[in-house]
């Protein structure tokens, strides 16, 4: 089989591989769509994030769909020929974190694309049984890969205990911060505002269907009249997330979604007197099964934020486009794409 | 002004009384709207619910909106002419329950059509100014009296966890029921099955979006492969309460809404196997902010529940239409309706 | 190795058996002490437990305590020479109830003592490592066995919401009652009733730290004027329970502990109008950290419980002792008794 | 009645004023006891707190009890002759915090000695007969007057959630921090560390129940090998918050409950990856039943914290003995003193 691997930072090559044979609870998967991620492209252009270093070849890529073409021995929930979306980090199952019903937060993940764990941007992929999760002929296979990036807004809005009659602030409108507020207004928010600075961004925003959508290039957040219970940071600026805290209401939570800050100076006074709750989220878990509902039943848009197809041939176009496009918003790539 | 009272089971007649000052922090509202609530048709037909008695002529109706035409003194938040939905149960705001953030446990709640308290089947009414919710344009004034059955159903989905993936078993297509489950998918419920015997019901909880409209009267509960998350009992008949309780998957919650059982057998070793959670709902608290932002945006239909207009000389036809139009579901009484 | 098993309803018998390999993860502990559980004797009087059914030799006991003698080719968190209490059920960790934190809910836990699975009353036992839980030098094996039925009264408070100033309401006094009671002391509640009609029990829940131990036989629980937020129902009986259920006030919980109802009369406008919250627990999860910790700190008596010891050849004796004497708290098994 | 009145930084004085007549739902209470805060001790200092300015004379002193002397003519709950620990604060009663449940977030809540509202340094105070709570005997005048700081620390435990099992870090060992400790052992934490500079007061933590007393000026908290589930932040250090949030687990809670910091260093990764939850307190809410059961049964001592009394004319020295004396802990100021 093909896959792109990063061989350092900018440095992409294909490879052929020998195809991937399943462990007993595994399928493997032929790939079909696979999301960019801003994390893939942070890979690419530093060939590390933080800690983890890129020190031999990695094959990027975690927003992933595709076809079960084989399943291990033991395996019992999948068949052949089932379209699935791929949930790209497998725990262990019994640490302390797996066992209270946290895998997200599991020491020994596995996770896609990580060092050394190669990801998706290839024909096919293992996985195990239990994070290939079958989807419906009305989610097409971006949609599918798009479940991803859905889950860490639904996981965003779990954390921020958003549900029916929140007002939300959503900092941010990327593709995270899109499906973040896609993902509150569908747990019932009274109200999303969006910001950003990029119009083409704000302009999906409004149509995706937040309530406003907030250019912090004319209006500055505290100059907004905001009042949200509930901020999903997803911009990854420091000064924005500090701004943007300034706004939340009495006993409101503050979820820090966006990567990017070293540190944010927390307001102690403010958020004592408000008795405001911050918190991060670290990935997700067990999002996909509301992820598939809410994006079959068409409550949450997803192949709306896709702008390009690549092939694995394409794999440096599809990491730099959104330096170049600001319309880029979510580009996917076809491994099997001729 | 004209009021609409019950002197006893059966005995409807107008009166003429004198308009009503407000006390300090209340509203006078020009009726109109009245939903007909099945706890109306119940004082009409028997004179009293349980313990409730009517022993002077009493007021009913306590779906109500209207219009502020005159504030108290200390009012602060409303003004006249505007558009409110009107909350029916004012409680007293300082005993234990109350102070707990659960006013509708307060033993000291005046509740509108509730013995002595007279309702809103009557051109005005008064109302404490913090339970009289101002309502946007984009809601009609029978949507607007309808956000109190709504409270009733999203109460419900909020005492039943329904958050985004569940799936849910609405037993009963009243009224309560439609609502129950459209408040269900406007919280990010991943399946919604309504159940009744009703056709009529059924077809318009598929209109309004029901995954499943099962119809009992052929396909039995417990036949139909369900195994939800939440039931919403809305039925009040203790039979099918306790069938659809056995479907209720490990770890779910079961709420019972419905009025009219008195006992239902409670499977104890099913609860404790499954460590099943029941409980009821006793009217709602905190419910109007999140009703009109689903009414008003249109996650919810309101109006397509409404199945016929009535004046005040009218209200013996809207309390008994429901008994022979098996398509009735809404009457509506207008009480400035000529 | 000598066990004890059960061939039939009344029939008991040592065998020998080979001793026992451990798996992988699995270490192999030599017993020191077994509490006997009600459900060990509904064994030995009955042959079975509702559709669990004795067919084969059945080694009862679950409430265990011991030292590791061996480990599995891949333990990492114990040593040969440790003290431990079991904890009796082992799940498949990879379920969806495991996966979400429930691994009492998991179908295909495998639980000791519940046919096909042998339990403690045995030489030595196996037991997945992460299910064999180290106890300090401060705890007796006695106390290091009863953490197994401290788990259930634990779990119950869990589910009760028992903290910082509940009012707890506990039916029955049998060993489960009794840590139950404890438990609720543990975590902050105001005040603790137990109910019995057996006086060394109710004189034992005095001692224990109960504020209140109520004779039933002399006043219901009615006239009690008792007016709990949380009932702990641990005597199983549902004549009791139901009258209890009608003394919680509301918003109050309900916990279905005690076993041997079929099913319970729910007062369906009392828990409405309460909004109460009925819920049963089956087991535990997570419950051995905080039961070592309440134990092993003396906040938690749990040796006081004990009324007997008994060697291999003495399990009869052991599994009818309550029937003849009404002081019989918990016989301990200890097999290396000579 | 006698009061002493701050009439700027620095400024005491004695004055005489005419004693207060109850609103209808008020009582008069004869003050026994008053707690010295660190925010009496700032105001005396300062003659402010941010934004808190004392313009007029200021009576200081929240933390009181006393013994009803005269009820106002709606008071039901209260008699003359009930002894009675004073909660400081009296929310409006029907604003959106209140009527939520969390009264301690009111906007309008009058707090005593808070500019313009006065204090307990009087011979006789006036307050809210819902906030007026009876206490039994067992809790001496004193332990009456410090069920206000053990609120503090109740609260603080609320917010982080501690329950059986928990492993707690306190840092800071004032009166605040003590105090969060003992209950935290009452709500039944598996462990608690305490730390401090101070060898009195560590030694003082060790002998209430903390299981370690670290002194941080020998061992950073860094080093000290701590990984707990709750950090309880009372010291108000900036430096020592951020230190001590990085040893916390996956999944922990911080709670910030010392004041003095403007702005600590939020570590955003960290809080991500951990996925870590920071929240501060603001007072307390419903927090007086269990501090009085808890602290009559002994569950936690608080009359151990008094380290002086003082009459009304020694105020001075109350306000700043612990500014000369390290064992100084909790002065008590007794306005009847003769």
């Amino acid at each position: 089989m093909r896959v792109s691997v990063l061989r350092g930072a900018g440095e992409l090559a294909i490879e052929e591989r020998p195809e991937p044979s399943p462990a007993p609870h595994e399928v493997v998967v032929r790939v079909a769509s696979v999301g960019v991620c801003g994390s893939d492209v942070h890979y690419f252009e530093h060939g590390r994030i933080g800690s983890h270093i890129v020190e031999s070849p990695l094959v990027l890529g975690h927003e992933a769909s595709g076809e079960v073409v084989r399943a291990g021995a033991k395996v019992t929930r999948l068949e052949v020929g089932q379209r699935v979306s791929v949930e790209p980090g497998v725990p262990d199952f019994t640490c302390s974190q797996c066992v209270a019903g946290r895998y997200n937060l599991c020491e020994d993940m596995r996770f896609f694309a990580t060092p050394p764990v190669d990801g998706a941007f290839a024909e096919v992929v293992t996985v195990h049984e239990h994070f290939a999760h079958p989807v419906p002929d009305s989610l097409s296979d971006d949609a599918a890969a798009l479940l991803e990036p859905l889950s860490v807004g639904l996981w965003a809005c779990r954390h921020g205990g958003v549900s029916a009659g929140s007002r939300v602030l959503v900092t941010g409108a990327g593709p995270v911060g899109l499906l973040a507020a896609q993902a509150a207004m569908a747990l019932g928010a009274a109200e999303v505002t969006v910001t950003d600075v990029n119009p083409h961004r704000l302009e999906l925003a409004r149509e995706l269907g937040a309530t406003v959508a907030l250019d912090v290039s004319v209006t500055a957040i505290s100059d907004a009249g905001l009042e949200p219970d509930v901020l999903l940071e997803c911009s990854g600026h420091p000064a924005a997330t500090a701004e943007a805290m300034h706004t939340v209401a009495r006993a409101g939570r503050v979820v820090l979604v966006g990567m990017g800050s070293d540190e944010v100076p927390l307001p102690v006074s403010r958020v004592q007197e408000f008795e405001l709750t911050v918190t991060g989220t670290f990935r997700y878990a067990h999002t996909w099964p509301a992820a598939i509902a809410l994006a079959a039943s068409g409550r949450i848009a997803l192949d709306r934020l896709v702008t390009g197809h690549y092939g694995l041939d394409e794999v440096r176009e599809a990491l730099t486009v959104s330096r170049s496009d600001p319309k880029a918003m979510k580009p996917v790539v076809r491994p099997w794409a001729s």
